[in-house]
């Protein structure tokens, strides 16, 4: 019986990088946290200590920071793109790079209402997210959004659901939804005003959750998976993780008092976790996208 | 040698409340975090245990959602001095009564550029704050932020301080300045249109941080505080705790690249802790505001 | 072109259960956080709100408190299958059940020195996992940990690295070498004293990391899912991903001090990751164990 | 009206130091977070950005690093006293200097059953505090501990309290009582065994948490602050922080089931905070040390 090495990566993870663009009078600034993961001819390396074919961390940090320099930043996809064909193309033991970028936000800083050309308030907790995955001969491009979350205060029910000992849950015509967006979707071209789609899928998923009249965040989940599809022909397939943060009716009978609707308890776990891909019919294969 | 009982006091933390109002064709929600901190005659339930005048943490949340129902929440400042003043009121062993409320932001969706009647999309991590702490007699009411969190990329200089064996810090007339911003202010009022004194308030921080040219953090902290108490006369002192978040300049030498305060790495541990008080001359004693 | 629904799964996650198994005189205690996920005929659900299939979430949270009092819940591994049978078995829409389960250990308080029969202290950070997969036909078992922290103070080394021109990395003979570890490993059997396994299998991994001379934190972790294949033969495959918790050598020559691998900064981001996976030749097919 | 600059204070948080000691056959670590706070002539930084008087943060850290190379860093009280003594002594404009320390445990690894000389595992999330506070004159020393997390199965009551329009809680004569611990103890003595005497008071407050039959956490927070106070006598005064971590018994009657304090399920929030002092009738003045 022996035994082996199977499937490995390796790579520097959570390179927060905040890039600052000079201009003439204006600043930009791009915030970055960059993780890369590599495959390929590793094996000595785990089996004897032989490093000849490691890259090591810590100059892929260093090259985030550099490329960083030498050429501005950019969308993130174009970012991982760059930086996972450097490793491929640089590298003959590396078959395969993944960079995975996550962006932080930042406005514009107004002082009596204008805007100030070199002081930012940091958006949200929403990332907005790439994953560029690379072999020596093609590239994958996904592209998402983490800590979005959303709430109906009506429009959504859960009934018809199948009943059996241990089921106490009441069916209701009428609750609150809400639920943290995790996506990410997959693009069938290589090149893209990736800024501009970003922003159409996300408002695709954002309206979609909230036009649709909801029977279950299933159907929720569907119609923004489809309406992120109908946004962008590029979008070859999404795939959607909702947490169900239960709002829950507060029972305020005892102290005499009706709850119609109207207050709530927000619990943080359980929770429910529903999760689900659309795809479009020719999508083409996913490759080593995911 | 006797052991005795010093200062105490207990209560429900961070009851997590959602409260929905259903106007004819629009809904508004609040979203709180209510924690709640009695003190008084409660010696007996920490010597002997005899529970006789400890309201239980269990009723102070039910009174939490009982309240948010029989009146509209309102501005939290009012919320926490209805919920301070019934404990007080209500219970003669309540000598003092501490409601901290943190508020979540949501924003309305617009589905084709219309605002949805019942949809939202939650905002950042920035969260507003109230803490108001009642006696029998009297209230008091303090506001602010926690996790705003703001960047200049420029504007910031730091030299002319001490050099011991110990130095090595570089003197820097450029520099990436970024903070975490914790923000409490005191109200010398009883009453006042608190949203709109919290949004001057929060501007007055914010634009002091942009204008202000910043030789220290501590000159910058001055300035916001001086900002918050021009933009608000009704506050009478402003407690701030600013994170001094380090973007250290990458040095690019190595990779034969110069690094013109373009490229930053963003550290999380350690980080600088600059602490202040800024406060009007004619401040009102604080009381049991703190 | 048409859109269609790709694969997806629900449940309830995070359902935090503990257990208390009151003795004679002692008693013992279980804490579990339980996650369910279930697929299957769910279609109808995601395309139009049809839930005749859909077992609630709350129903799912309502069987782990019930399974929790019918019987023990015993090694987690059991009650895993105790729960996803249930699910597969007792619902035909359902065609596949994973429960993923965190156990937090407690060790017995000693009053005196004599072990108190029913007080505890909850030990550290570090969880047990099992993850156990159902369909009606099948069952496979994955156990695990999360969160074992380790540290080597010395006979860790790392050089022979390849470098380019954004290497800046020092070789070294000796480093720190600390690491956060996440480990599952897939069974081959069905049966088995699983407490005893996970000890074995954790002691393996532990004794491992410190035994062996480290060139690589790659080499390790070979080592150590070598070292846990061979403790329980009944280990088909065990995947390891370790995070390289970076300790810097202080530069102290500034203060005319020597740093003999004495004094360490221990940075948070970026860290170094290593993923991988070490199998049996003859391992079974994992088929839906992951 | 004028306004003006308050109470103040700055320095260097959370400077995480890793002290390898490498004996002759055998190496200790001491892992410690160190954070630094300065108080004293630093107004003209505030309000003129004249930081002549202001010792860098950066230098601060520094110091930390360059103290654990010229000594051992022994207890974690008297590593703080030495940081804390240096800033007052060698910097006039410094009045006051405080000095948090945390500390994480880390257990020696066993192979073959002998303990390994470099290696470690880290022991939970509990940490050890030192809190120390210098004036050129004076010195106060605050040691205690975090994240101890303990859990009685039975043993604990809570019954005779008030009950107003809004109490729905039941009283209980046996229920799950469950902690997590913040303490914090000031000596009156300026030298002493730190580490045993930190045992000592860990013990005794364990012990006092098992030992005691609860008719309130408030009851068992004296007993554990007089159990502290009684173990070592130089301890003039305890505070205690006490999270009420709900343990809800789960109604199983709907299941046809009877919950004889079995199943349990544990909140996350809100949950019961309680804060207490206990001291000694002659504790002498607390002064600066808290």
């Amino acid at each position: 019986m022996g035994i082996r090495l199977g499937d490995n990566q390796y790579g520097k993870a959570e390179t927060h990088l905040v890039r600052v663009t000079r201009g003439d009078r204006t600043h930009d600034i791009k915030d970055v946290v960059v993780s890369i993961a590599l495959a390929g001819d590793f094996d000595a390396s785990h089996t004897s200590g032989d490093n000849s074919m490691v890259v090591p961390t810590d100059t892929q940090k260093n090259t985030v920071f550099a490329f960083a320099k030498e050429q501005p930043v950019g969308e993130i996809e174009e970012f991982g793109l760059r930086l996972a064909r450097h490793f491929v193309g640089g590298f003959a033991a590396v078959h395969r790079a993944r960079v995975s970028i996550e962006e932080h936000g930042w406005a514009r800083i107004n002082v009596g209402s204008r805007p100030h050309p070199h002081a930012f308030v940091r958006e949200g907790a929403e990332k907005r997210v790439a994953i560029v995955t690379c072999t020596k001969e093609s590239a994958w491009i996904v592209a998402g959004l983490s800590d979005l979350v959303l709430l109906k205060s009506t429009g959504s029910e859960f009934w018809g659901y199948p009943k059996d000992r241990y089921t106490t849950l009441e069916e209701t015509h009428d609750r609150v939804l809400a639920t943290g967006v995790v996506a990410r979707w997959r693009y069938s071209v290589p090149e893209l005003d990736w800024g501009v789609a970003f922003t159409d899928a996300r408002n695709a998923l954002i309206e979609a959750f909230a036009a649709k009249h909801s029977l279950a965040l299933q159907q929720t989940l569907y119609a923004m998976g489809e309406g992120a599809l109908k946004a962008r022909t590029e979008i070859a397939e999404i795939r959607l993780s909702l947490s169900n943060k239960h709002h829950f009716l507060v029972d305020l009978s005892p102290f005499g008092l009706e709850n119609d609707h109207e207050v709530f308890y927000a619990a943080d776990r359980p929770y429910g976790l529903i999760e689900g891909t659309v795809a479009r019919d020719d999508a083409p294969e996913p490759g080593l996208a995911w």
